[in-house]
């Protein structure tokens, strides 16, 4: 049931502890539902309440935190042997309590005598809140603590083999999706009844590949709408002369693969066609720049080189580094293309392109998720990079 | 295309202001996307970026911040004038900069001359990171801060005639999606397509409400894997002499009706059919307790009542409060039904009462959403309220 080989996520705690002696942590609590599901496996719906994966420069595995009701989850997906899973009783969750999880995990780590450790959180991902924090400060006044947002996720960066063949398959399941948005965005056709139709071949999956559910619920604003970046669907009905984009992603065990295209239901005002015939040209410029030891911000410059030419300004950036993750987000926080990120591209590295142009009464999104390949970059899903028109 | 009357979200914000008052809070940093979305209808993918919704006590209307790429989207859902919407670049986002979206929020309010305020933060609301805090502390030296948590979901409790309208049609939707459950999940089915047809419904919705994506996926484990209490389904084939159980919710204009129940594939063993009717017979005895005037912990006693006659314990809490919500998950974090919780049950609070009980290798959930009415309770769905076998 794994869905890794033990020694590939074995190679994965080895890698972080080596990052953790760098900086001279002694303990990562990793709370990033992302990276406890790359180091330990665990996958599941509960990231709604705190729960840690602890990993120790001291010890071989990695230890999950979590509550008693869960338990099963983790012992169902983690591959660590048992007794490296720990349940807190629910009295540690929400008022009236006075007890805190944070005040579980204090305990826990004074049980390992690492109450004066040097400690790595990540200050600055989904889920570790404020509070959080505070408490663990005051349950361990004798513990140091470092900042170790993206330890983890930049250890994330470069697909293994098996990682590639997920996000691969997430890409299959995201063609079939997008083929579907594509036949029934149609005139007269609610927009609600649409998505229905995309999530459920993303869900459903191919053959061979059945769907995970995406961190993120398919973006599909239509008409005026589509001048904001993150609008859903309504029930109202598509109509005649309207744009439409879609963005969305195939979920494999986690792995996604997102892609956005632009619908024009109607004949395209000459506008709309341009700014997407400029998207693509611009995209396709990116791609091609896209190869080992460029950087994220030369892609973005090649980009810009053709949008500019043609009097378009896109003001965010044009693309970011995906892979594993939870809800609320795909990306993967690392790397991203936009002046300043330096980053170098390297084979196995995914990124989604993300030449989104929001003018403020329309907007045109037309994107590819790509996999740096040995001397260049390929797509990871096969879908014509165009305006539709239906 | 605003969810609610303007002057509705006006009344929120003025019972928010009193709140603040009464606690000593010049300003109030609404993070949570939920609050958000209550104060200012906005209402859209974005919480993966750093946004908020400032209240001040010497302002009529709250304030937007959020990305530039976003405002679009606030001015399509938001009710506030215009002037109220303040967006900041991607420049403030990610590595390498050196800025935070912290720091933009900073600005905005020593702008404002409110750089020395008592500021209120939801220091354990989801997205409000231990980063975040330690940035306006950084940022605002001479601001105060105090724990703001609940302090808009209390305010959220009782709901208003429109919320209940929303909650029902989201309670239609669900029973759609369970027939559909009820119906699709057989043998020799794969999982992930029985997940497909699930998600269609909720979705595509009833012909007079469109679906809107729920906060957290369908929860659907089979076989051993119920014994956890939140894996999803898996690309398996469901087999005879299987136990399945599904959790998931309606979701309409963000406003959530939850269910759960649980299905045999085959002729049910003597344990898990008598484990089913001792779960009913203690949620039909918490339906009968609920009413105004009771308290959380009294409903959670009727129900440990009956279910310790047959020997059977449940260590989590069997219900909590629910109604507007996003990911990751449809809870409102302020009344659960467990020892020690007083809170006082009055008419139109709602609440999903979640008798799932977890016995290590099998679990069984039959579950219900409810609405305290003047003298008792309703359910928001209509739906047989039993083990279902196939």
């Amino acid at each position: 049931m794994l869905a890794f080989e033990k020694t590939e996520y074995m190679a994965r705690v080895n890698q972080t502890k080596e990052q953790m002696a760098a900086k001279g942590m002694d303990v990562l609590l990793v709370t990033d539902p992302a990276n406890m599901c790359y180091l330990s496996g665990y996958d599941a719906l509960s990231f709604y309440t705190p729960q840690a994966v602890v990993v120790s420069t001291q010890q071989d595995q990695p230890v999950w935190i979590g509550r008693f009701q869960d338990l099963v989850c983790a012992q169902e997906t983690c591959w660590m042997d048992q007794g490296n899973f720990i349940a807190y009783p629910d009295y540690y969750l929400w008022e009236p309590t006075e007890k805190h999880v944070m005040d579980f995990v204090a305990d826990f780590l004074k049980g390992k005598g690492l109450a004066g450790s040097v400690m790595g959180v990540e200050m600055d991902a989904y889920y570790f809140t404020a509070f959080w924090f505070e408490r663990l400060k005051k349950d361990l006044p004798n513990a140091g603590f470092l900042d170790a947002t993206l330890l983890v996720n930049r250890i994330r960066a470069v697909k293994s083999p098996q990682e590639i063949v997920y996000m691969k398959k997430a890409a299959a399941i995201l063609e079939k999706g997008m083929q579907r948005a594509v036949d029934v965005i149609n005139e007269g056709v609610r927009e609600c009844d649409a998505a229905a139709e995309i999530y459920h071949d993303l869900i459903s999956g191919t053959a061979s590949a059945g769907g995970d559910y995406p961190s993120l619920a398919p973006i599909m604003p239509s008409g005026k709408r589509t001048g904001g970046a993150h609008l859903t669907w309504t029930e109202e009905k598509y109509q005649k002369d309207q744009i439409v984009y879609v963005e969305f992603a195939g979920c494999y065990k986690r792995y996604h693969a997102p892609m956005a295209r632009t619908i024009y239901i109607g004949n395209p005002p000459p506008e709309i066609e341009e700014t997407a015939k400029v998207v693509v040209e611009g995209l396709n410029m990116a791609m091609e720049t896209a190869k080992p030891g460029a950087t994220c911000e030369e892609i973005e410059r090649a980009w810009k080189s053709v949008i500019t030419k043609y009097g378009i300004e896109k003001e965010s950036r044009m693309g970011y580094d995906i892979g594993l993750s939870y809800p609320p987000v795909w990306m993967q926080h690392t790397m991203h293309m936009r002046p300043g990120d330096k980053s170098v591209l390297k084979p196995n590295m995914t990124f989604h392109l993300m030449p989104g142009v929001w003018r403020g009464d329309f907007g045109v999104a037309i994107t590819e998720s790509i996999r740096i390949t040995e001397n260049g970059c390929e797509t990871l899903a096969a879908f014509p990079r165009k305006l539709f028109v239906k």
